[in-house]
């Protein structure tokens, strides 16, 4: 173990510098004209596993590609741990909102900021330069390692299913590790063991053939962004309740042990709430902050657009107003029932006097695992060494397609370990992760890679 | 008058040569980066008027600036007539809507596609090579004839009020002629009697500092844009009325003679509906379309803008959302006080999870022109002799924020003389003029300084 430290830290420049050059490149999968950018990160993705040392593919998904590395048999009865993570990032937003450009990535204050420096990029990284510490000293991993890095988590990993069913032998594992959440706060890292569901949507109302003058013509025909507002004002209540019936159906509430731990949970909500600077909390009534965070569904409008969204005053009846609506699910929720349900309370709420369309975007299950297993033990021994500080156990609002898959297909499951701070800016301007941080998940991957075997 | 047609015969391309020059100028008020090219489509504009012999200056406003022109005293009895219009144009909107640049006027079809070839440089334009057309040939017009033509109507001439009331010797009249309106249909010219008055608001809800992660942050903030379509929902019903309370309070409901007239205008319900190409007519209860569109107040969603509006899918609970939203008013309603009737609602359904900000933009009073006055018979003759057609009297759904303050600070009813087609595009995209309505519209116009003279 100390040669692998010693590694790591003659080649602390060079493992960062790495990162840095892989930043660069906006392998934003939900845009189009930035398919070249993802094939090259792929690329890049692929060059950083062969040098580690492993077996490693490009992989066709029908979408973008996945790269598939493997170290081979190790000896010993350790498990067969898969890491995953993603290469391909969010778009990177209005860029007047960044301080630095999103893919020109800069250290400031011992931070990294670019776009995917935190998701996922940055933190994926750590367990191939972890892979490569081992390697390149000891001339093998203590456990028999396999990666799969994939391009379409920020589209909702489409893809992913009929390859991992069509590779269940090549991917064959225990445990699937995953660094793509946060520590709980600074300085408190967290194995995060579920996360929410997702059923993203597109509601696209489309009223006059083009945009009129709302003087001449107002009055006579219904507009798209009134009726807009009036669907979706019929979808959630003012309490932040979804009002989508038969939303809530399977909805089981959590136990009063994980509730008393949640409450238990060192978390500052007046620190929590200047960190996202709305003028107040608000959510659900009857559920705690971190409760409606981590265990309660929501939804939410991602996006709106259409008419005038220029500067001043233009008066136009939109020809088309577009939203872009999500849903967070919890265990149990079934993705597909959910999406019924949504179709079905928009198409009631639509009158006939705008035509109506209605696209499917992401969609995924939550995903809970057992807490009490080996696996989670090594991995929180792992964060003990290499952060010098013990976990939590903490859930994830976020999304995660993967997990339940990982589950169902190959029966294995997930250990997320998050290096990122929560204010990481995650699909946000100014996303960064802390040079710190990104330094002690690589020490940490190289900890849990050896924890596992000792198991 | 032979003389002054002839003129105009042998000048028909270098007029519409002239009006093609204009509207290459993109002269958007709304846009401050356009501020230089106001400033030379005013100066175009003074060219015509000096060209035609008036004496011409383009004078200050405090905002964007005005020329004012005048051919000095006439002999006769004739009344002063003053003719307004406006060289500023709306935003091009989404250049991928239109079939020619909006910026390079092309002739198709025997019709100039343009912004501002109908709204207004194309018609506004008549009346000053009508004016050349007389003083070139006769060396006089037969009535004492003024212009105004401004640079701000687009965004609610909000400068203008306080220019005519210090300049009210220079512009003294007994009527005035505005061409900004639209024909009642194809082949059916229209005097108009009456618009709309207008209050245009903009609704911004701050909500977190940035964009954040819909997952991670979900169901702890309050979301900008849920919150936005709550607000709008409470501002109209399902029926298409306006839920705002008083804003019904000060509206007369017209006679039953104009109800009458109304009924009786030639209008074709479905050829309408196949013109907007909306699925179908809609609006408030209890009124035809015709009446809906004139005579009845509106509430319009005019830019609904927030959060992730790109390709695909990004679960962001935006930062931001913003609403554009304008009221058309009618006679008796008071723009102050449905403006702040407006803000009280709007303050009254948001909650306070978000900080909100509500902008003025535009504010007019509708305004209605006695039909029975010598002026309006004048106008309604030289349609006939310019068009070869009687006109119809009608309303407008429009707001021209002018025609109440030359009612209230001159003294002068306006004439509204229409000669762009209802389906023109106004504020949309492929905004057009037909050459034929351009030259009758000249025609027209030289008709009616004689009109004057003679009544």
């Amino acid at each position: 173990m100390d040669q692998v430290l010693q590694y790591y830290e003659s080649h602390r420049e060079d493992f960062q510098n790495r990162l840095m050059e892989m930043l660069r490149i906006p392998s934003i999968s939900a845009q189009s004209a930035h398919v070249e950018d993802i094939r090259r990160c792929a690329g890049l993705v692929r060059d950083c596993l062969v040098r580690a040392g492993l077996e490693t593919e490009i992989m066709d998904t029908g979408g973008h590609p996945a790269i598939v590395a493997d170290t081979g048999p190790v000896a010993g009865d350790g498990p067969v741990v898969l890491v995953y993570g993603h290469y391909d990032v969010q778009p990177e937003g209005d860029l007047k909102l960044w301080d630095s450009p999103p893919f020109e990535p800069t250290v400031r204050d011992g931070a990294i900021f670019a776009r995917g420096s935190a998701d996922d990029k940055g933190q994926m990284i750590t367990h191939i330069f972890a892979a490569e510490c081992w390697m390149k000293t000891v001339g093998k991993t203590p456990i028999r390692l396999k990666f799969l890095i994939e391009g379409e988590e920020e589209v909702g990993s489409e893809n992913l299913e009929k390859f991992i069913v069509a590779h269940r032998e090549k991917l064959a594992c225990d445990y699937v590790v995953i660094s793509d959440t946060s520590q709980l706060g600074e300085g408190q890292p967290a194995v995060t063991y579920g996360t929410k569901g997702l059923v993203y949507k597109e509601i696209i109302l489309h009223g006059p053939k083009q945009n009129l003058h709302s003087g001449s013509f107002g009055g006579t025909v219904a507009n798209p962004g009134n009726v807009m507002a009036r669907i979706l004002a019929t979808l959630y209540d003012a309490d932040g309740r979804v009002a989508i019936p038969g939303f809530y159906d399977d909805v089981v509430e959590i136990g009063a042990d994980e509730k008393a731990k949640i409450a238990a949970m060192p978390f500052d909500e007046a620190a929590y709430l200047k960190q996202l600077g709305s003028p107040s909390l608000f959510g659900e009534p009857g559920y705690t902050t971190l409760e409606r965070r981590w265990v309660r569904p929501t939804l939410d409008v991602n996006g709106l657009v259409g008419g005038y969204t220029g500067e001043g005053a233009s008066t136009v009846i939109p020809a088309q107003m577009t939203c872009k609506v999500s849903m967070r699910l919890v265990p149990n929720q079934e993705p597909g029932k959910i999406s019924d349900a949504f179709d079905k309370a928009v198409r009631r709420a639509c009158p006939e006097d705008v035509r109506l369309e209605i696209v499917q975007h992401g969609r995924a299950a939550a995903y809970v695992a057992p807490l009490d297993s080996p696996g989670m033990a090594a991995a929180a021994r792992a964060f003990e060494k290499g952060f010098g500080i013990k976990p939590v156990f903490m859930r994830e609002g976020g999304s995660l397609p993967i997990l339940p898959m990982f589950k169902e297909v190959l029966g294995a499951d997930s250990i997320l370990m998050g290096f990122a701070l929560p204010n990481c800016n995650l699909h946000g301007p100014n996303e960064f992760l802390h040079v710190r941080d990104f330094e002690a998940g690589i020490r940490t991957s190289a900890h849990v890679f050896a924890e596992f075997a000792g198991m």
